[in-house]
């Protein structure tokens, strides 16, 4: 037995096992907006907060404070690489070259994640804030919820022995893949497309490559779209996929000086969008304020967009929604593109895909339950806090201003609740509905 | 990234992946007859033949005969090293130090595996004779059968990419902790007591140490009883079971010179083994030649062993003609010990176990389908070939006559079609049913 002493020592000397080990460990999306950002927005202060809405789960006292720090100190201390550069500007993305501006590549070049507030509340919680220039505080984000989400799975699982592992992660995988096989007979049926959105909430960093590995090596090219996480992307030499998150319209809004800007406000982001990309990237994230409300003050132009992203509706009604007013606006649906994303499993993408396919074009951004499922995987009993929480990490304040999403699901609204009756009195309550929210 | 140089320079001078690579990894009731053999008869000659039962399995055109030889080969040149050598005189089997002899250690420290005789036949099968001592030759048995089957599961995972082969050990790993979990239900409704018997039929030794280390791990030290395999004992720190098989009755029939000495050589293999043994290791193996006749037949004294191990007839039904011979002997069942381990799954130990319990000390070995089960693992459909086949290495001859094997299942019976009508007219065939043989 030949061992390896230099690589064995060298690991001796790891202070922690690094979370965030590069700056494309993100989504895609990210990058997309930091450049509008950049380019439109640059004076903009922005705070994000971290919120997880999974209150059962105390995770303060699961997750180490002083663990949590490293792994934030240590995401703050990762820069672009070369080579990530080479990839960055070189790849084509949807289908375009140089997609990133040289002078945005040159500020990414220079990036680090900018400092960070946490602290424990009495309620078992942490308060995480990130103050500062918009296009850097969005870029936390991401890693935030990773590092949270995966501080979590490694609490859980230090208690489990070398074999109790092997067992999880076989289950594991057993598991996800009869979802892939699932998703075979699927496209053995019909068109489909399936791409990996679950980076925030991933059980971990090798397990989302597993994950992605797994979809890309069982679905094929024709079915798989590719991953959101930009890293992953480049590994795996695989697309990088997304296009735009809500904090847009929800910092628009939050600028806005009059209910009458306000009511606007959606559907300048599009515009500035449109000024920044084209294609596939314009898909309507309709409902931070809510769908109806959005579609039926739109502009005429919005229904020339490529397509939308039903976020917090039933995926079925919602897409029926958006063909019938495409129909009602003259334009083709099978045209049109409907990303649907939001909390979706494999019967729910077999159920939204059987019942949508052919009425226009659909792709699927399967997040939590693809990156994060290890319901039953446990060899000894108690799995529960390997469940994924509803983490996530929101725009609070822009310039000093509160920020509100309501969405089309009012058990997901943020915000001051003067605010919100405020937008509420804009926009309408039109076909909200309230549903809980698992992921 | 730091590569082992010298680790990758030297995996690429192996000119094969050596199955065998101790002499230690075989069944430890091999040991146990070679002693005996080795003290009582040293001058008999006898062969062994393999005989692949599941014929539709054309194992010639599966298996390369270049690849059989080279593993054949590799598995001669393999001798006792001192490590084993101590770890065999000095650890205690069956609460017993030393059960191993100066002279048998002697001996095992210079032997090696004897010459075998391979050609493949026009029916797409193998001919592999062992012929020479008996104490030599019955140490192919295992090593052979071990080859064989591992040679076929490379061959039918050699068309595998990195990635299915991952899923399907995966797979198979949740689908082994599936039945352990099970065990786990069992033996807290009541005594549980299960070993490995699986070494001859694995799909692998790697597999095997997999699949032992999980029985060690769910069970714990209560329920599990240790493997057969002598190396994966000494390797995982647990115990090596087994007593005797059934070439001890067949080499002393087949020497016998009368039918009366012919109706006496099964309590003739007793008397010699308690001349060597004692304790958990009297175990009868009664159905050699039927287990109906040599109860019948059985002196007194047989009813004064530990227990017996029923290996053709359905386990329920097998341990309770036992339990009622017991009785009718005046013994209490309760004291003696059932080793149920006739092609046994979870199904057939929960339905035997539970019917049983309580009635008699009971243990299981748990072969083929605790070592190769992987029905259903193939992550891309065609799995039949990784299904176990039905393969064995028997006596064929001793001092130049034939050996002959009924069982209680004549679906079993091996040797010349005269030979097993003599041993029927002088055994009988009271008791006897024919059932399909899986593994």
């Amino acid at each position: 037995m030949t061992m390896d002493i230099a690589t064995r020592v060298y690991n001796h000397t790891f202070k922690i096992d690094p979370i965030i080990r590069s700056v494309l460990d993100t989504d895609f999306y990210k990058l997309l907006m930091a450049q509008m950002i950049f380019k439109l927005h640059r004076e903009r202060r922005v705070t994000f907060g971290v919120v997880n809405r999974s209150r059962t789960v105390r995770l303060a006292d699961v997750i180490d404070e002083r663990e949590l720090r490293e792994q934030l100190d240590h995401a703050r201390t990762v820069g672009l690489t070369k080579g990530e550069e080479i990839w960055l500007t070189g790849n084509t993305f949807y289908g375009r070259k140089q997609i990133f501006e040289p002078a945005f590549v040159d500020w990414l070049r220079a990036f680090r994640l900018p400092d960070y507030d946490l602290r424990r509340l009495p309620d078992g919680q942490f308060e995480l804030h990130f103050d500062g220039p918009w296009v850097e505080t969005t870029m936390w984000e991401v890693p935030a919820l990773a590092i949270l989400n995966e501080l979590k799975s490694r609490a859980v699982m230090r208690h489990m022995g070398r074999f109790e592992l092997d067992v999880l992660y076989a289950r594991a995988k057993a598991k996800l893949w009869e979802k892939v096989e699932r998703l075979r007979h699927l496209a053995a049926e019909g068109p489909l497309k399936v791409g990996d959105f679950g980076t925030r909430r991933r059980h971990g960093f090798l397990w989302q490559q597993w994950a992605v590995s797994a979809l890309k090596d069982g679905l094929g090219e024709e079915v798989f779209t590719g991953t959101s996480n930009v890293l992953l992307a480049m590994r795996l030499d695989t697309e990088a996929i997304g296009t735009n998150a809500h904090e847009l319209p929800m910092v628009y809004a939050a600028l806005a000086n009059t209910d009458e800007e306000l009511r606007e406000a959606p559907y300048k982001v599009l515009r500035d969008w449109e000024s920044c990309y084209s294609g596939n990237l314009l898909i309507v994230l309709p409902d931070a304020f809510g769908t109806t409300a959005f579609r039926r003050d739109a502009p005429e132009w919005v229904a020339d967009w490529t397509g939308a992203r039903p976020d917090s509706k039933p995926p079925i009604e919602g897409t029926r929604e958006w063909i019938a007013w495409w129909h009602a606006k003259g334009r083709n649906p099978k045209d049109k593109l409907i990303i649907l994303s939001d909390g979706l499993d494999v019967d729910t993408i077999e159920s939204s895909i059987r019942a949508l396919r052919g009425d226009v074009r659909l792709a699927v951004g399967w997040g939590t339950k693809l990156t994060n499922d290890f319901r039953g995987c446990a060899p000894n009993s108690d799995d529960g806090l390997l469940a994924p929480i509803s983490v996530v990490c929101k725009v609070i304040e822009a310039d000093g201003r509160p920020c509100v999403k309501i969405s089309d699901n009012p058990e997901k609204a943020t915000g001051p609740q003067a605010e919100i009756d405020r937008y509420l009195r804009v926009f309408g309550s039109v076909g909200m509905a309230r549903n809980p929210v698992e992921v």
